[in-house]
Parts: structure tokens; C-alpha cells; sequence
């Protein structure tokens, strides 16, 4: 069971790397990208014999308390059988 | 028009970073989880007006071209109407 989590900055908090690309790709010609930001992306290989509740809230706490910065960033996550 | 970008190490690149999180999850007695890939995430907010045939060949483009190193890393992404 593969668990896929993905941060980003709060839509309220500034992200100047994702500014700088979308800079970049201007630069090179990428007009129509209007706005970029940048996340993290993490893929969580769990152990067999998980039941899909037992994962989930394992996902969710090491999400919530571990991955993501609760002040400025927030998740999602999904989980694939 | 949104677009969402994933890319991650090839899987026979070896990721230290996604390693290091593990064993921190193992510390802290997450225990249920066998292995940690870490990726980048981008989301690209695309200009209005784009057909949805633009946008993917843009996205495609950037994502190949600008986001990824593809001598060790992959991608993928889902636009987003």
C-alpha cells in the first residue's frame, strides 16, 4: 500500500522559489503560465497486513505532525491499494 | 486551468533524503512505514482561454523540459480543468 502526501505553502504565505520559476519559464518564452508554486511531494511505501483505517490515520498524524509545517504549510494525501 | 506537476527520482536512484525521513519516522515510532520517496511538486496556474489540447502540450513541454532532469528523475502531472 502506497500512501502519496503533498505540501504546499498556504495559498496566504508568499513563495518566492515558485515566483523564480515562473520568472524562469517567462524568460523562456512560457507565457501562459500565469502563477507557480512549488510543494513537497512524498510517497510512503507501508508495511503489508494494514487495514485501510489503520493506514489512514497513520498517514493523516505522520502528515499532520511530522510532514507538513502547520503554520504555514497544509496537505493532502491520498492512498493507493 | 491548473496543472499539477509531479516529479520524482527514477526508482533506481537511490534517495538519501527520503531515507533520512524514514529512519526519523522509525525514531519517533512510526513504524508502519517500509520506505520514503521524497518529489517535488509544482502547481502551474495557467492563463485563461488555453484549449485543453495548449495547455497539455505547454504543460508536457515544462515539465520535460524546465522541471525535470531526466537523467535521474521522472514525471508526471494531471491538468486540471
Amino acid at each position: 500500500m502506497k500512501a502519496h502526501v503533498y505540501v504546499t505553502l498556504k495559498t496566504s504565505v508568499l513563495d518566492p522559489q515558485g515566483q523564480t520559476i515562473q520568472n524562469a519559464l517567462r524568460k523562456i518564452g512560457f507565457n501562459e503560465v500565469a502563477a507557480v508554486r512549488q510543494g513537497k511531494y512524498f510517497i510512503l511505501s507501508l508495511q503489508d497486513g494494514l487495514t485501510p483505517e489503520a493506514a489512514q490515520s497513520h498517514v493523516e498524524k505522520i502528515a499532520r505532525e511530522v510532514l507538513t509545517n502547520s503554520v504555514i504549510e497544509e496537505y493532502t494525501y491520498r492512498i493507493e491499494e
